[in-house]
């Protein structure tokens, strides 16, 4: 039986044991039903508790030479919210002209963020200065402290979707400008800029999907062994591709249905 | 009770319920859990079974404009992954001369990869170009397809933390010569380089909190409302600080003791 050769070396390890098929199934849920979400805001409040949470998920991301580069601006007035609201409205007026003719109407029609319906939005930064100028693990990957900030965002993204949040992420900004309505300091970079609060429900496909802007590539595709875009022949990678494939199939002919992980025996 | 606020607005539109009180603490014990592992590497095999999970769950992570810009290069071959072993260990040999002679001797004496040990290394890519020139969300932000890429690496290392997998992510290269050993053409960016595979256990804290690399920031010094550095003297903000307070400790005195949701009766 697959995965049955990792029993031997980790019975006596319980920390290194594979979580249970409920807790695995949970994660692969929020990874799973996770949107961009746009048009689907309440305006309910985010309790304190919930928002919290969702803030500690971020925080305990990983960073480059545990610098924790990030702040998390907390934007709920809304005389804050208008100003970005303008800044995108201009580039998003920007980035129509730049589509060929044929996509532009679709992308003027295709709504892109939820600055005023969302009760809060939370710019995620990172500054650069933060643990002085020789960062463990940013010596040769200058732009790895930016990464880690990153890594905030996306978990800060599946706690919300856990805890019923709707997120969006709003990148069609002057930057520079959004700095300045943020009172950012040169050091630091806005990395993202989130729209958060509950929502009527999460559409089952990304809308850039359901709206034929793109296609999901089958992960089989973008697979590769010892260098990029190389295939291989042996019976581990015929065996992984072909297991992807129906993994794949799983998820997307019919959305999430819930039962994603095989039921194993424990170990 | 906090949270309540939430419950007239969710009661007819299930899929926009917080999820099961069980299921939440799965995603958090993953988050609160999650290692960068460099020591901990058993030789076991990865299943095709798993390492198809860990990848698909890095394959539905966010994108701009749904570009889906990455490739996992899986690398198996002692050859390959010796040539990445020696260029990490030119670009480290450089870095600890980068650093003041006080923390030089801390700095070598960290392991900071696994790179032979584990069974498979994975180099997480971005195809700047996937999409064509003109990238919905990435028109006013260019590095967003690069940040999509960092949410894959994100979903991967959250993925295999739940199948019992650690993984490790190794910067100290120079990225040009890895371009190089991996194939990637000039306009494919490696991302990131991870290492992966079965462990002996999971360290409780993060290697450089333990070691005194840095402290772990308390999450209310980089909460900020409005502005950068700002605080708020109301109700919201102060309640939302105090619980930040109380939720970190609860996951910093004793480590993650898998109680971090609080019992809250369903929405």
């Amino acid at each position: 039986m697959k995965g049955n050769n990792m029993d031997q070396s980790d019975q006596n390890a319980f920390t290194a044991a594979r979580f249970a098929d409920a807790e695995r199934e949970a994660l692969y849920k929020t990874i799973f039903t996770r949107r961009d979400v746009r048009g689907q805001f309440m305006p309910d409040q985010i309790s304190e508790a919930v928002l919290s949470r969702v803030l500690l998920a971020a925080h305990y991301a990983p960073s480059v030479g545990f610098m924790q580069p990030w702040n998390f601006v907390v934007v709920r007035s809304n005389e804050t919210k208008q100003k970005v609201r303008d800044l995108f409205q201009t580039a998003h007026d920007e980035a129509a002209n730049m589509f060929e003719e044929a996509r532009r109407d679709t992308y003027q029609n295709l709504k892109l963020e939820g600055i005023m319906e969302s009760p809060i939005n939370i710019c995620i930064t990172c500054d650069r200065d933060r643990a002085g100028p020789v960062v463990l693990g940013r010596t040769h990957a200058p732009a790895m402290d930016i990464y880690s900030s990153v890594c905030a965002v996306q978990n800060l993204w599946l706690a919300a979707r856990a805890e019923g949040l709707g997120l969006g992420w709003v990148s069609i900004f002057n930057h520079k400008h959004l700095k300045s309505i943020l009172n950012l300091p040169d050091r630091v970079i806005p990395v993202a800029y989130v729209c958060l609060g509950h929502v009527s429900h999460f559409k089952d496909k990304p809308e850039l999907q359901t709206a034929g802007w793109n296609r999901r590539v089958p992960l089989g595709d973008v697979v590769n062994f010892e260098g990029y875009e190389q295939g291989s022949e042996d019976a581990y990678a015929s065996n992984l591709l072909a297991q992807i494939e129906e993994d794949q199939q799983k998820v997307e002919a019919h959305g999430y249905c819930g039962n994603f992980v095989p039921k194993e025996p424990p170990n």
